[in-house]
């Protein structure tokens, strides 16, 4: 049986002003956790048990698809990515809700994760339902260890985020994504990522959580930047390949919170479209990682200079001075795990511009945090 | 060779106020040019000599994958929806981009359609070259014959819309959903789809140019719906599984000619974020085809409603009085192929609500009809 540690305190505030505030400050922590047992120097992978799924299962998996609602949804794109990357076999998320509504064929040669932090998400719980009656291989990816996501998939890997009260999920989010860094490391390790890069995974993950620390500490300089963007009424957060999930989340999570009008779009899709609003009111989030596509993203940020929008970047990459209005940098680490470095900003600047609008931030108004009914 | 009838007027507005205008017009006779010779009633299937794919070849695909950009991705996802629906094989459809650039894993028992009404996108291109280059098989859905995407798949559908000249695609895109249609009754009549079920598409098949015809005359009406909304700053397109790309793909068009915030989401992922954004300066559009979701779709009306915003709601279902603000009907077909029919008022309602603020229609800022550049 898998335990999680609860202390009584996990459900005060304990000197933060909200949730949202504690449970992102706790995102160091709550990795530590979930990495802790789970990482293998000798054999530059990962443990985990709760798969149920010995190297032979793993080997045989052709195919690998996350299955979520909300935030869950976006990390398990982020997982799909990393999948694809880091054990090269093909990997894609899909909205819990469309698929059990539209009657999936069913691949028995895939693995398919189903996230949920609560474990109670209706949606993807039929999900779950729909793929074990059509003889799918479904394992859970949930928080809240006994929930009903977790019962029905019998086996998985627990997120160990601790409990998360604020409705927008930040350390069960961050965890996921880490989960499914893991789950792709394993998956790469019985196939052809070799020893060295499994090893440079293991110690890219190792140095997550105080890298975590470190951008949590540029709280007051995203604060400034939220201060001076908060009253936009519409957002763009744009990225590429690795950032695009990252960009969807950031765009999901200040939509939820402020009420700010921001949706996310693939950086190369911006001249099939979304270019025609771009103009002064309508600042762009750019999310920039330190890779193969740095010139790329840096003609995206010219794109939207040229049209008179305000350009912030969230970087780990060196950019040309004066390109973005704003810059808020995020240390490197291994590029496969970017995406899990460039959201924490993304929250917090979500966080601060619902502050500045003065909104209810751990109780954003229509949503639910768990939501069980369809 | 594969050749398309042009006629000198085909480049003249002959007395419409703009292309885009002449060319929803003309989809009733684009999308019969599209089904010639193409139907075979005896066989209840259809003949896409151009494929170069013999019975053994189709029944070999384990996977269709459509790439594009802009509203030929939004296409393709309607595409994928229609394959996974008549033939039963997983599909999917990703944006050229960033396919072009994660370094995807190409399957070689996948069939790949790369869709551009230009056949010169250049992300598209790339893509055909990335996926040719690792053995991949790769078809064309292209309008322009001759062009470099044509030319370096050498195989695939002709999509016969006639020159389309105003930036915002309508009578391509619908050809392409119309040849996808083809494609999935094809690779399903190979399969397990009966004789009787095959006949039943391809008779809705051949109804839809004049459903397209009835369609275009509710024009009026939705100029009555287009001005009542026109001034609204934000919108949102709903629709579930086969009506979510069509919801995309209205958000698109919206978004490109009149630059209002259009933003597409899955109606069930509205509680999941989007639903705190909703209030009396919110109208949303929300897809309701005929079918087994039509109960979830009331659901998602309702609440709209409940947070106060206006509720369009384009439909060939009976939805009870006084749900929606505002109704606009589309014939009832063959609910496979409701996508197409659907498609066409969402192009309506962005052409009037652009002209109603004024736009430049053919020409919308920042944006190209074929964009050759990254």
């Amino acid at each position: 049986p898998t335990t999680v540690d609860l202390a009584a305190d996990d459900y005060e505030l304990g000197g933060h002003p909200d949730f949202m505030r504690k449970e992102m400050a706790e995102q160091p922590e709550a990795v530590a956790r979930a990495l802790r047992g789970r990482l293998d120097e000798r054999f530059a992978t990962a443990h985990l048990g709760g798969l149920g799924l010995d190297p032979m299962a793993l080997r045989a998996v052709r195919r690998v698809k996350f299955l979520g609602c909300g935030s869950a949804y976006y990390a398990g794109q982020m997982g799909a990515t990393l999948v694809e990357e880091l054990a090269r076999i093909p990997a894609d998320a899909e909205p819990a809700s469309e698929f059990r509504y539209r009657n999936p064929v069913v691949d028995p040669d895939a693995l398919y994760v189903a996230i949920s932090q609560s474990g109670e998400t209706l949606d993807t719980l039929a999900a779950v339902q729909e793929l074990r009656r059509k003889g799918g291989r479904v394992i859970g990816a949930v928080n809240v260890v006994g929930s009903a996501i977790a019962r029905e998939c019998g086996s998985g890997v627990f997120l160990h985020a601790g409990p998360e009260v604020s409705v927008a999920s930040t350390k069960a989010l961050t965890n996921m994504t880490v989960s499914f860094a893991m789950l792709g490391l394993l998956l790469g390790r019985v196939r052809d990522l070799s020893a060295a890069s499994g090893q440079r995974i293991v110690s890219g993950l190792r140095a997550l959580p105080a890298q975590i620390e470190e951008i949590l500490t540029e709280d007051a300089r995203v604060q400034q930047v939220a201060k001076r963007h908060a009253h936009a009424r519409h957002m763009f957060f744009l990225g590429r390949v690795r950032g695009w999930p990252v960009a969807r989340e950031g765009a999901q999570k200040l939509k939820e919170i402020s009420y700010v009008h921001a949706e996310a779009y693939q950086s190369a899709e911006l001249k099939h479209g979304p270019l025609a609003l771009i103009d002064a009111d309508m600042p762009s989030v750019v999310v920039v990682p330190h890779d193969e596509l740095l010139a790329k993203n840096i003609g995206t940020m010219e794109q939207i200079r040229a049209r008179g929008g305000p350009v912030i970047a969230v970087t780990n990459a060196e950019i040309p001075e004066g390109l973005a209005d704003e810059v808020i940098r995020v240390p490197r680490g291994e590029p496969e795990l970017d995406p899990i470095l460039l959201t924490i900003p993304l929250q917090l600047l979500a966080y601060h511009i619902a502050a500045e609008l003065g909104r209810d931030i751990d109780k954003p108004r229509n949503l639910a945090k768990s939501v069980t009914v369809e």
